[in-house]
Parts: C-alpha cells; structure tokens; sequence
C-alpha cells in the first residue's frame, strides 16, 4: 500500500484552550474539533495529517526541527508566538518545508502587536480570520501545491 | 427557479496585466483565468460570481458602493489600494457586506509598505501567498459562512 | 442685474452615499439634502453656490483647477482624500481661492489617520464635527471673509 | 420669565492679550470684543453666554467642573493648554457637556506642536481658523444642537 | 468545614533566586519566605494561597489556564516575561479570573524595557517597588475586591 | 505625648470630583471618602495622615516644597498631572521625601498617553487600579518601610 | 523608412496647470511648452516621443501597462502621485521599459513628504530641479542609455 | 535724573527652593543670591533688574504680558516649563522682548526630556550649565545687545 | 590533583541543528563538532569545558542560575533568544559569572531584529561572524581574563 | 581673449577609485575619465571645467569656501559625505554659488541610509543614477542656467 | 614672571569664512576679530588665550588631544561638526579638561539637526546665540571657574 | 625566501591616546603596545602586520583603498568612525579584503550610539570588550580564514 504524503499541523500556546472562553473571538469548537476537522480534511485530500499543540515555545522549536525528512508540509497556528519567537522562525527555516500560517481571528484587525508575524516572512502564505475552515483551507493549499510540483 | 446568492470578485490596480510579466511573484495565469475560476468554483457552491477589474480607485469605490442590496458578499483583492487608500475602507464600510481580502504574492513577506493594509481591519479574514487558488478559497470562506449563518 | 458671487461646494469620495448607512457617524441627511442645504444657505446671504460629488482624485483635481475665475471661494469636504491626497493639494495651490474644510464627523477623535490632512495645510480654517450644518458654518466663513475684504 | 439656556466661553492663556500683538496670526480684536459677540450672538440666538478667561490651567480646570448643572454646553479656546493640558481633557470629561474647540487662527497649518489637541478627542467639533468669527460659529453650532435635541 | 476561596500566586522567571544576588535591587528575602509570607497573609484573610514559581513561560501558561474553576483570583509576579510573553496575557483573558500584578521593584524606575508589561492591559491593577510586602498587599487586594463583590 | 510621624496625601487635579461621574473608571466614592479613609488607616498604624487636593500644578509643586522637615512620606495621585509634569517630578525631588504613586484606575489599560509617568522615575512604588483601596495600601506600604528603616 | 524608437513622456496630476500660477516654483512654460520641448528634444535624439497627462492615477497607471512593445522608455514626471502611488510602481514594474524620473522643482529642497518616491526605488534616475530643462535631460539620458545598449 | 532701563529676570517652579538640597546638581546658593547678585550685576551695567519667582505656569504667564512697555529684555530660568509650556512661548511671543534662556546646570547632559525647550525658539540665546553666574552672563549679553542697538 | 576550573558553554534554540541546512550561514559543522572543539580549546588552556543546548529559554535560565559556585565563566550563543528573551538577561546577571557572547554568523550584517541583544549589555564581549572558530576566541578570552585577575 | 565663465567639479571620498571595482553599481569608467569628459563637455558650452577630488572632508570644505569669486557654479558628487556631512552643507550655503548634486548610482534605489542628503536642501537640481552622464546633464544644466540669467 | 593660565579656544569648520556670508545668522566680524576679541578679553582676566581653526574633524581631534598639561580649559565652537562628530567628543572626553560649548547662532532655534550636539553631553555647559560675546562669556566662565576651583 | 601573507591593522581617530585616559574603559595599555602585540601575533602565525593610526577620516579611507593588492586582510577599529563614516565602508567594499572589525571596549553596553556600525555590515565578523586581547583574536581568525581558504 502507497504511504500518504504527511501534513504537520502545529498549535502553540493558549490553542488547548478553545472552545473554553472568548468564543466571540475564538469560535466555540474544542482543539479536538479542530484537530478531527484537520485529519478529515487531509483524509480526502490523500494526506496523513498529524496534530501537535504546545504551550513551550522550545517543544514546538524542536518539532518543527524534527519534521524533516517526515512531513511534507507545515501547517501552523503559532498563537501568541507568531508575534514574539525568532526562534520558531528559525526552526522553520531549518526545516525548510512549506509552511501556511493559519490564524482563527482576523489578527490584522486587532491589537498592534498582533500584526507583526515573524512567521509570515518565510511562509508561503497566510491565512487569518476563517476560524476552524482556516486550517482545511490551509490543508488545501498545500495540496494543491504538492499536486503543482508533482505535475511539473 | 430559485435566484442563487451573488458574490462580487474585485481586482484592483495592475490585475489585468497578470501573466505579462513578473511571473515568479504573481504566477502565469491570466485575469480572465482568475474570473473563470472564480465563476466556476461559485458554480460549484451554488452561488453566481461577477467580476469586475478596475485601474481607477475611484471606479471601485462606486462598485462597492453599489454591491449593497444585489450581492451577499465580496472577494477583494485590491492590488495597491490595499495599501493607500482609505475611500476603498470606507467604501466597504459602508456597504456593509462580509469581505474577503486576498493577495495573489504574501505580501507580509514583501517590501514593507505592503504590510499595511486598510481593508483588513474590517475584513473577515485575509488569504496571502496562494496564487490563483486563493480566489477559490476566498469563495469557499464566504460561501461557508453563509451556510453557518443560514444554519441559526 | 448684478451676478452673485460664486461658491464650489465640493464632496469627496463616499460622501453620495450619505444616509445610507452608519448614520451614528454621518448622520441621517443624503448628498441632496447636503447640496441643497449649501444652495439654500447661500441664497441667504447673496451666493450662488454649485455643488459637484466625485469618488474620483482626478475628478476632484480637475474640478478645483477650473474653479479660478469661475469661484470665489470652495467649501471642500474631501473625504478620504483628506488623508491620502497631495494632488488635491497641489490643485488647491494653484487655484489661489479661499477654502474652507469641512468635515461632517470630529475626524480628530476618530482613527489616528484621519488626523492627518494635506489640506489643511493651505485652507482658511477647518470645520469638524457638525455634521450637515458645518457646510452651513463654512459658506458663512466664506461669505464673512468676501465681506471684510470688500469693507478694506 | 422664561430662564434662558446657557452657555460658557472660556479663554485660556495668552487670550487676553488678543489685539495686542501678532495680529497677522491672532486678528486685531480684542479680548472683551470676542466677549461682547459671543454674547450678542449669544443673544440673538435665545441663550446666555458667560465669559471667562485664565492663564492658570487649575482655574480652567475648576471652572469647567462647576459648569455642569449650570450651562447647557462649553465653547472653548484653551490656547496654548489645548496641546499640553490632560487635566482640561479630564475635566470636561467629567462635566459632561458638549463642547465645542475653537480656535482663533489655522492651528493645523502652523507648529507641528500645534496639531496635538487632547481636547478634540471629546469634543462634539473642531473650528479653527475663522478669527472672531469662529466663536460665533462655535455658539450656532451649540444652539443647533440644543434645538435638534429638543425636537427629538 | 467551610471551604476557603483560593488565591494562585504565581512566580516566573529567575524569582526561584531571590536573595541570591542583586540584594539592593530585590531585597534579602527568598522566594519560600514570599510563598510562606503569602499563605500566612493569605490565612488571615480567609484565603487559601497556593504558590508556584516556574522559568518556563509554557508552563505558567498551562498554570493559568488551569487556574479557572479552581481559582477565585490570581497574584502574578511574571518577571521578565512580563515585558515580552503575549502567551501569558492569552492565558490570563482565557482563565478570565481577576489579576493583580506584582513586581518587587520598581520597575517604572529601571530599563525602557521594563516599563511595556503586555499582562497590565488586563489586570485589575499593579503593586510595583514594594518588595516582600507587595504581595500581601495584592492578596490584600483580591480579597478586598471579592468582599466586595460578595456584598453586592 | 509622643509625636505621630506626619504623612502627607496629596490628590491632583480632578480628583475633588470623585463620585460626581465616570464612576465605572473611579468608583462611586468622594474626595471627602479618601480622605478619611486615609487618615483612618493612618490612625491604625500610628500615622498623623494630612490631606490636600488642588487643581494648580504649582501649588502641589509649592506643597511638596514645603512638605520637607514636617512629613515623613508623601502619597500621591498627581492625576493627569502624573503625565505631563515636569515640576512636580523636581519638587519630589527637592524634598526628598520617599514618594507612594498611587492611581484609582489602572492606568496601564488606558489611554497610551497615561502610561507615562514622570514621578514613577523617583517613587519607591507605583499602585494603581485599586480604588479607594489604593491609598490605604500605599500608606500602609510607607508605614512599612518606617518601621523597616527604624529596625535598622 | 526606418521607424524611429518611440519615448513616452507621462505627465501625472496638476502638470497641466503649468504656467497657471506658482512661477516661482513651476516656471512660467505651459505644458504644450513641455511637450513641444520633448518632441523637439527627441527629433534631435533621432527619437519620436509622445506625450500623456493626466490628473487620473488608474488612466496613468493604464497607460504605463500598454507602453510596453510600443515604446523603449518612460519618461515621468508623476506630480503627486511620486509620492503616494504604490499603484504606478507596480505598475512600471510590469512594463519593464528603462524609466526616467523627472521633477521640475528640487521635491528634495521642499516639504518633507515629498521626499518619499516610491517611483525611485525602479527608476535608472532621477533629475530634480531643472525646470523645464529636465526633460530634455531625461531624454538625452535615455537616448544615451539605448546607445549604450546597442553598441554592445 | 535719568531713568535706568529695566530688565525681568523671571525664574520659573523650584526655584526658590535652590540651596535647599541637590546642591550637586544646583549648587549651594539660594533664590535670593541669584536675585542679588542679578541686582548687582545690573547696577554696574547701568539697568534696573527686577526679580520673580513663582511655581504656577499662569502667573508666569501673566508676568510676561505685563513685561512689554516697562521691560527691555527679560532673562527667564522657566526650570521644569522650559520643557512643557506652550503657554510661555506663547507670552514671549506676545510680549516681543529679547529673552536669553537661562538653565543652572547642562540641561543637555541631562535627562532627555530636558533636552527639548519651547522657549529657544524665540530667545536671542541660550546658556545653560554656568550656574549662578549663567545669571550674570544673560543680563550681560542683554546689556550688550542693548548698547549695540543704540549705537545703530 | 588539582581541579581545572571550569567554562559552561550554552547554545541556544536551534543551534542542535548546525550542519543540517543554511550552511552557507552557519558552516557545515554540527553542533557536537562545537563541543568537541570547546573542550579541546578548554583542554589546552588548562579549562574543563562542560556543554549544553536547549531550545527552551526555561531550562537556559535554570542552567544560568544553577553555573554560580561551580563555573568561572559562560560562553553563550543564545541564538533566537538573544534577540527577544529578558529572562536570560536577567539570569545571567544573578549568577554574576563573566559572560562572553558567540554569534556563529555575523548578526550584525543580517536582519535588523538581530541586531538587538539583552545579553550584550552585561556580557565582558561579543564575537560574531567567526563561525566554528568564535568559541574558541571565546574560552580563549575567558581564559585570558582569569588569568589577568588571578595575576592581580 | 575673453575669459571664459569657470565651473568647479568636485568629487567626494572613494570617488578616486571609480573604475576598479563595484562596476556593476558605479560602471567601469575612471576619475580621469569623468574628468576629461567634464573639461570635454565644459569646453563644447564655452566653459572652463575645474576638477578636484578629496577624500578629506576638510579639504573639501576649504575649496568649496574659495571657489567663491573664482566660480560661476559647482557640480558636486560628493560621494559619502553627502549624507552625513552638515560641514559641506555650511560650506556651499557660504559660497553662494549654484550647485548642482550628482550620484552615478541612483542613490533613491539603494540603502536608506543614503537617501538622506544634506547638499540637497540648496541644491538647484539632483541627479541620481545616470553615470559618466550625469557629469556632462550637470554641467549643461548650470550652462543653461547661466545663459537664462544673462538673457534677462 | 608667573606664568599665565592658558585657555585653547578652538573653531571648527566654515568659521574662517565669518563676515564672508550669511550675515544675517553669524553677524558682520571676522575669525580674526573672534580671535583678537578672545585674547583681549583673556588678557584682562589673567589669561593666555590661545586660538585655532581648521576645516578638518581629525586636525581638531589632534589639537584636543594635545591640549592636556598645556591648557587650564577649553572654549569650543566645533561648527558642523557639533552635530556629527563623535570623534571631536571621545578626544574631548581622553583630554579630561572643562569644555565651555559656543555657538554663534542660536542653534536651537535653527533646522532640527543643529539641536543635536555631541559635546553637550561632556561640557560645563553652552552658550548659544550671543554672536562674538559668546566668546567672552565662555572665556569669562572658565575663568570664574578657575577661580571658584582655586578658592576651595 | 618566501614573502609573509600581510595584513593591515588600522586604528580610528583617538587611539593614539589609549593609556592616557580612561584606563576604566580602554585599558592601561598604549598604542604602540597594542601595535607591537599585532605584530608579534602575527608572527607566531607566520603573518606581517603593519600598522596605521590617524585621526582622519579622509586618511583612513586613502589608506583601505590602497590595500588592495599589497594585504591580504584588515583588522580595523575604527573607533568613533565606525558610528559616522559612509565613507570608510564605502572604502572597505571597494578594497574588497576580509575585515575583521575590533573594539576595545564592549560598545553594545555602552551608549545607544556606539552601536550602529557601518563597517558591521560588510565586515567577517566583529569582537567588542576583549581590551588588547580582541586584536590578537581578529589577526587570529583572519590567519584561520586564510588557512581555511587555501586548504580548499
């Protein structure tokens, strides 16, 4: 049986908490919703998604670092650490996959210090304020472009 | 038969001349390969998509002026403007219809002044970095929040 | 029979969608009820008064080169261009004419860039917050000024 | 006999040298002929107006917190105190009336310093640049208000 | 027997050695007299004080969001991460319980980096400069607030 | 008898309207309320507490001037004074007295411009969002240092 | 017989006022002196040069899109638009011809504002302050350049 | 018998507490020193000095006024309000006398904040850093200028 | 026999990578190869070299403080921490020990970010650029500092 | 033999290196080769061209101070120094002559750092980007410049 | 014969052109009469001046350096270079003697970049604005200086 | 006998006094012992090092355009320069040699503008706060970077 290509997709800090207040902002499904709603979309897409989540800044470093090799791209929610970690940043940049920044709420349209993503920089894109469909989108992209390198 | 919802797509500044030049950063397609695929993705999701492109700031503050009442929402990519004007964020504002802000390039990993954006403050969400697909997943994020909204 | 002399009364970008929507900042009133208010005030106190509404810079620009001659004075609410519009400015400039800035809603207790005016640079004064009556106040200003010229 | 509604003039300092200095910038009128026509206009227009003037922001500041209960609105030219003075900002916060900011010559076309205003993130409006004038605008602007308010 | 409310205070970064070295500027005393200070101030009020001390921002962020349900409010000393962790003033919003902010010194007095605390937003207030003695005074604080709550 | 050690309680501008508005920023409590709370909590710990407020930046700089010899501690809520006065921060220094800075709000999550504080540079501490409390906490905090300095 | 290389001469808002008003800063040449010099200009180059204005940023920005193929280089004189048009960027950035920037006045001797080119930044050069003179140099300077290139 | 020409030395809050502690920074003599020495200082270079101090930015302004018409030349330490008072520049301006700043210590080699002075602006001269002979220099140089006018 | 004093070196997030990617950054040795070469440096100069990576900025701040009492000197290579974390900073000035900070690359020719270091302010020195080299230079420096103080 | 009219070019530091490296920024020419082709260009406008260059900036400051009397105007590249020298500024604001600005490179494209010039702000004209050329656009625009002024 | 006390007073670049030009700004009197005027007024208070000028940062940073064991104090008016030179202000820091800063011009009321000043930050203090007095109040301060030094 | 790889060890303005002054900051050593040291550095590594001070900008520019083709490396500190000159990088990128940038003291802990370095941008690397000892690393690390390149 041909292995799935596999999708990393990586929740930072606060991330385990949805669902449990400011649905306003945040919506009301759970981390496992989103986490279910990811692998269902990979399922369909014919991609393997794996799911982390981590309150330390240094565990998801060490992730990323990791997921070489084995992943064929990252999907990330860094959470408040988009904002403040050159170290994720340089993880990535190690890893040296294809990452989609997902974010739940419009960051753009809040507090100043939320419109600055270190992330951003070596992303292929972002996506920010499509609440749980953020990360199927996110899925999406990055199977229609492994499908776009493949046909070349 | 019943009238599908409408969906209005604007291109702003320079988005005729996609697949002219500077492949690298906006890909190879043609604008009326992104209104095609606009329109099609609608088809799929039940909903008729109209295009309109315009050089003229002034131009596309009167067609979002005029989008209230016909259209359900709109899909924005605003090319330049995004960037300097602030008739096209009141525009918006006054249409009061969710809006979607797409960029074909991630801007937010481009020169800096492509970071600001005045639309984004009242958008739903933002896609960046996606090419053509973005269009499709801007359609499927307004698409999807009308049948969340349909759903209460 | 003695011609009366002549005021441009010129609206910005949006402001023809006046009444339609977020009436807690603009008011309830429409560009009609505002272009006839202007022509009703100025009858009063011996102007003619011409009101003209664009979305368009370069319309607004072209507009205010012509006034010279023709005008006595502008009453301009530029609206987003207040912000953003050095052309206005230039024009203004060459146009020589008194001018009055008129804003319909305090600008300077709203978004940090509605502070910044390119027109205020140049103008006799500024009008902000008073909403339909501050085109009134600013034809007064105008006719006031023609007076106390005439009287040295 | 009917008590007519009133209204407070206050002047800040440096406003009552008016007339005898810099009257390229400032006009040649004197303090007690911004008070006479404020009250003549003040009279025309069925209200009573109270002048005041001071140097010392702590006087203001008490004046402005006496006037709630008494006067029906604040027309103020805080002067110099309109851009260094946060104690005036909160003292008419806590009055609770509407205000409104005047002043004698086009603040935003002059020292940068100048186009700071505390004042104007509660005011109802702004007038600047209309001389002796302006004081009548500020006091038709407070009598339009009251009539509309009363009509509701 | 009555069960007592219970008061979480939390130490971050570095605050495990206290009275190590930099006497002058965080006094002599160790973090087990603060904890100890903080039960036996807690006791008196009729409070149970728990207190934990943590260097990785990770695992005070998995602290407070645990906080919730368990906890009527929270003391935080949060050392350097006060001026740099977005993570915590997240979890802090998501535990939603009230927080008072507490800094042996004073750090308005000491390093332009010392002054942005990302928590402030949030917390009901801040106790900084008061060594040893701004804890109970926190404790004291939450206390008084919850009477007076109670009262209501 | 032996002699009660003095301090002084020092409120700025608008604080002799607390309770007449805004009570969702200072509480429903008066002027005349802080007062006696302070010199009952003064009473408790065997201070003389003395109260004065003024809305003159220089007679609070003329009482601080003179506040040297009688007091043994001065608390302070210097109001908007805190942010824009040079003169009161000289004044605490000349008299040389340890300073409580104390705020009712938390001004940390207000406005950008009551984050500066020219007196935090040179006070022991800083307390702010307490309420009424906030004094209570702040004498109590120099009763603590005397008691700490006389152990000595 | 040999067709001459075609030069397009752009001149963006308020050029067409040349001559009008503000000699001391613009000269006293009208803009059919402008382009009367171009085309002499270039007949001397061996060059046919056509020129455009227009107060309109979306019909200049149209213009520079359909340059390309027809002419081999760009001489502008943007206005106003230098400084605020990202959309004039992109847009040259498309055309990919060798671009001149003109000003009539030295914008750098001038208001701050007009410091900022978002045109220079693609520019080969910029010439700033030669009157009407500029624009024979800018010519000159583009001939030179498509020498340069041919005798290679 | 001749009248001599008068001079206003004015020195601003803290002043009058000089000698009474940071003699470091302000060195060990009084308010009183100054004025008599000024006194002396003037009676040998044939002026009339007269000497003020006062705490409150409003009498100071008031003083200034009133200077024009008995005054030649005004020699002002405004100690704190040097940084802060718009309202004192403004007087100066009114009042139209040459003024020489005058500042105890370096107030450049101070905090920030004391690097920023409203009032050079408009002064002939500053000096700053000579202590109380920097008194003594400013009438000088007031004198000087004087003689120099007379002989014209 | 006699103890050899002993040097902690400390590398941060990501610096376990080394060798893995970006070697035209960081060389092409890996992070074992660093240590190696650390304890051989420290052999020869008579130095025992101890050696530890994380990428939690915790468990760099519980090292730190742990180093006092058993090492005579740190050599750190915070990587992305250097730039954002406060805590280590604060850390390394608890343990009092002599610090030299080590960027592999040289950090100053890169992004701006990088340029910011807490750690500079308290370290002996920084070397940059030298790659593989730059620890040696380090225990080098650390060495010849002992040296020096023990020649004291 | 009548004199002919002289004119001073001047080049900068490092400006003696043109031609042995960096040719894609500063083309393969030599100084010798910019001079010979100014005196080239000179002698063709009936002007005598004067060459100088210095990587001192005093020994530019000291010729800019003397050509005064000598000179009808100056062609500066002043290389480095443009951009942080206030000495030249001083210099040529002394000398009174025209000035014309040259960059070989288009400074506006390159570093911020060097779109700062100081000579600019009384210069008549710059010129950026144009090579060897910009030598021979500068010397015919001070050329027509002085046959303008004879004319009149 | 006692020997004198020497006092270096230095002038930077473009001071030997005074009296040249600018008139208006500098005053009408020459460097040499600066220098005469400096020596006679030294002579009087018992001192030997002596006096330098060069257009060259380094020479100056020479002639500084030299100065110690020579000279009692120095009087400097280092012209531009006031606000670019570091190097003047190291060489004025190693030469350990007092500074007295002049300034011809009030520069501080002059472009924003003559605000800054190195030497500030190391001077007894400035003066600035007095024209050639200048000279003679710096030479008498130092003098007053030496005087107050010798006392104790 | 085979000619020695040379290297140029070059010394900014104010470093001819090291050991005159400020022994706190710069050590007590002298420039000759730190040119001697280079040179015996150099030896035991098989290298020449010549040496070079001067206070001049210009000087120290002719000297690195010069190097070109006679050294093989240069070790600068360029001491206050390194802040201010364009002009010396401008000269360092056009030798095109290795350079390895020292400063004596730690200047990222010391004021805010000793940590802008132009020469950081271009240099291999930098060392700061190693005292004499930091010249022997530089003259090291390009002796080990020239073995690295010759071993390939």
């Amino acid at each position: 049986m041909k292995k799935l290509p596999k999708i990393l997709v990586l929740n930072g800090p606060n991330l385990n908490m949805l669902g449990e207040r400011e649905a306003d902002i945040y919506g009301q499904f759970k981390l496992r919703d989103v986490e279910n709603f990811c692998k269902k979309t990979g399922k369909v897409l014919g991609l393997q998604v794996d799911c982390r989540q981590s309150n330390h800044e240094g565990e998801l470093v060490t992730w990323i670092q990791k997921s070489r090799g084995t992943y064929s791209g990252i999907v990330i929610n860094a959470g408040a650490y988009t904002h403040t970690s050159v170290a994720i940043l340089d993880a990535l940049k190690i890893a040296g996959l294809p990452v989609v920044e997902v974010h739940i709420s419009n960051v753009y349209a809040r507090e100043r210090f939320r419109h600055v993503s270190f992330i951003s920089t070596i992303a292929i894109g972002v996506m920010a304020g499509f609440g749980l469909d953020g990360y199927a989108y996110a899925i999406q992209a990055l199977a229609d472009r492994m499908k776009q390198f493949n046909r070349k």
